[in-house]
């Protein structure tokens, strides 16, 4: 994984090293928090990568519970429930997996959307025969978020309906001993813990991503190796550590009157990785006080923008309109790989395609890129790069776990809590009186 | 279709009049040009839901190429040219129509990803084994689309490999007499026209939206009547025109400090819309100069929001956040309409499904939607509302109308030129010199 934080800092030596120095002593205490290796800190998911138990306990469960025939795996679970294992089964399965018979698969049911459900009926009605062909998989770490338990009794329903009783179908991922947990053991679901002090958009190297990432055939052991690998990387203070170059410049760009983080992935497969990102920076850096309580109304709004589709749709406003983003490049190395899948040497329309003639997808879209940088760099537009090795599991672990750290310094700059979103009470406290 | 642009309006009568009353000239000019019907003006789209011709033509191409055992529509274009047919073809097939069995379906291909033509071409060798199960509807109005031409010939080398040649199968939709026209036409491809000035983000209810939308059975007669009744409702200056309402509101909070404008769609199967509008308003609004040259950088950040998916990502910050947003819920009329799909009366799990057992879905939403909208008035955040009758052609119809005018007025409003892109060459000419 490489990263380019220089192109267009517009920012002093001296303001970047003012911004680190900041920093120092946050990471003698995440140093410590890592080497105690407990979840007592905040920080906690920084130990999930290097926790053989979660590994362990959850490949058992998937041997268990992965049937020779098992087609769909139900995962009931919205924001930080399902977003992290979307994100990571979308960049290595692609965007098209629901088009192919390659079983098992995942359907993600998060909000309670009707029209989605009425497929998913039809689907369980005509193309499955058995309940070993299917897995429910409810995540849920407070055990009461109103979507996901509706929508299992909904699809609970169905299943019942044509198979009869299947508790044995049914994992349930929660805090242990909140209420779902003790409803699932009382009905001898299957049962996997997230740990304490782990939120939901910090949890997707616990059980939460893991067991339905694994359960379809993704190697989770290369995801946390590489996770646990970027982790020793930003855990020291250097100035090779990229969760630190990354949050120092989005920081800076922030106080710059930057509000708005445009996360541009360069394939469409990332699109999910983007909104995983969504949620981690939105959360985590969206703040109505800092951490002594005062009224700051803080935040930075994370967007994702897919190259090179939305340079067909967004790149007018970012090239011309008004200057309050800072932008984050991310793509795997086009330069130096090829994808397989090449412009044919003898093309049917001559006049049009003589340019891309014989040229790989990555020579094309490097050629985009390169386009799309050069611009940014002649009117002034910031930004910062990731290049990716590939979009294997490795990759991706990395990524996400550079991302978490990234946001943890950030929030420490921003003098705000990272780990906690008490807004979110506002509008759930009047949907309850509702319901 | 109902509106609601009162709740958290902040601004003064006098200022609201002053906006609109700016506007009335434009009005004038504009039914000038639906009662010329022709397409000379940069607001030509308006007369295409008028257009009888267009059906006419869509519709006697569809039935000469919508053989009976058509299985998948490839629709190749990027942007402009594919963004409106995938926002009307998810809105009404919603998100799983990949995993159902009901043909022909479109696949889609805009940039250049390597991982969806692999995919493809799996499914061109293992699913289909006629050239008459497939159709591919190439689409670029400049007719030089680098990402289109790409997809193209390698989409065709693939179908040649397995079919034979196949010009019969290729409808190509461009300019007349563009260079993709003419090399169609010497090949033998059926073609359709763009009718002159009607640019890419407007042309929805051109054959480039119709013919991939009535290949797979969308009732394109009702879409585009719902459009022509939604235009000429906003072609009246009146205080009922919701066009104009929204345009005035999102331009008095833009000039208030609101520089993202945040589509909230609680609909998932709407998230393309939401991207269909995001390139209308960024190509269209996010402008370096205004209609005097004068360099001003103008714009406002579109951004998509689904409920009830991501108030459990983003909530927190539009909540606590800065006040930097002006908000748009859609949905459709959760209060008095059944969605069809209900929680059990007698649910699973009791302790926890005791607040939604026996509710429909749309209850449900309904609550959450309610709750949101009582925590955004007592946070102080502006929003406006858009209620939909239902999800079908009609109200889609109306709804892309409504937002194509909404633009026309707010860049009006801004003194800038909602018809050109002139930044997009920015990229495009560094990267073309690197192809």
């Amino acid at each position: 994984m490489k990263f380019n934080f220089k192109d267009t800092a517009i920012f002093k030596k001296e303001e970047i090293s003012k911004s680190k120095d900041f920093l120092k002593p946050y990471f003698e205490y995440l140093k410590g928090v890592v080497s105690a290796g407990t979840y007592e800190s905040p920080e906690a998911s920084l130990n999930l990568p290097s926790d053989d138990d979660i590994l362990t306990t959850v490949s058992n469960l998937v041997r268990e519970k992965k049937t020779e025939n098992l087609k769909y795996i139900f995962v009931l679970g919205i924001g930080g429930s399902n977003l992290g294992a979307k994100a990571v089964y979308e960049a290595i399965f692609g965007n098209l997996f629901l088009e192919k018979e390659d079983y098992p698969k995942i359907i993600f049911l998060d909000t309670n959307n009707p029209k989605l459900l009425y497929d998913v009926k039809e689907i369980i009605k005509n193309k499955l025969e058995k309940k070993d062909e299917v897995l429910i998989n409810l995540i849920s770490k407070s055990g009461t978020t109103t979507e996901t338990i509706a929508n299992f009794e909904v699809l609970y329903a169905f299943c019942r309906e044509k198979f009869g009783r299947l508790e044995d179908r049914v994992v349930v991922t929660s805090d242990k001993n909140s209420k779902l947990w003790e409803a699932a053991l009382k009905r001898g679901y299957a049962l996997l813990e997230i740990p304490k002090n782990v939120g939901g958009r910090y949890s997707v190297f616990s059980a939460v991503g893991l067991f339905p990432l694994a359960l379809c055939g993704i190697d989770i052991s290369e995801l946390v190796l590489g996770a646990k690998n970027m982790r020793d990387i930003c855990l020291n203070f250097s100035d090779e550590n990229p969760a630190l170059n990354s949050a120092v410049l989005i920081y800076l760009h922030y106080k710059n009157g930057k509000n708005i983080n445009n996360n541009f992935f360069f394939h469409s497969e990332l699109e999910s990785v983007g909104k995983w990102y969504r949620q981690l920076m939105g959360e985590s850096i969206g703040k109505e006080k800092d951490n002594e309580s005062n009224i700051k109304n803080i935040g930075i709004t994370p967007t994702v923008t897919l190259g090179s589709i939305d340079l067909h749709s967004m790149a007018q406003l970012y090239l011309g309109g008004p200057k309050d983003k800072f932008t984050v490049f991310v793509s795997v190395d086009f330069e130096n790989s090829d994808s397989g899948i090449k412009v044919p040497e003898e093309v049917e329309m001559k006049e049009l395609a003589s340019g891309v003639a014989g040229k790989d997808f990555n020579q094309i879209m490097n050629a985009i890129l390169r386009g799309v940088k050069t611009a940014y760099k002649n009117k002034n537009r910031p930004y910062s790069e990731v290049i990716l090795k590939d979009l294997k599991e490795d990759s991706i672990g990395r990524f996400l776990q550079f991302k978490m750290m990234e946001i943890m310094f950030l929030a420490k700059l921003l003098n705000i809590n990272a780990f906690d979103q008490p807004n979110v009470e506002d509008y759930k406290k009047e949907t309850k009186k509702l319901l």
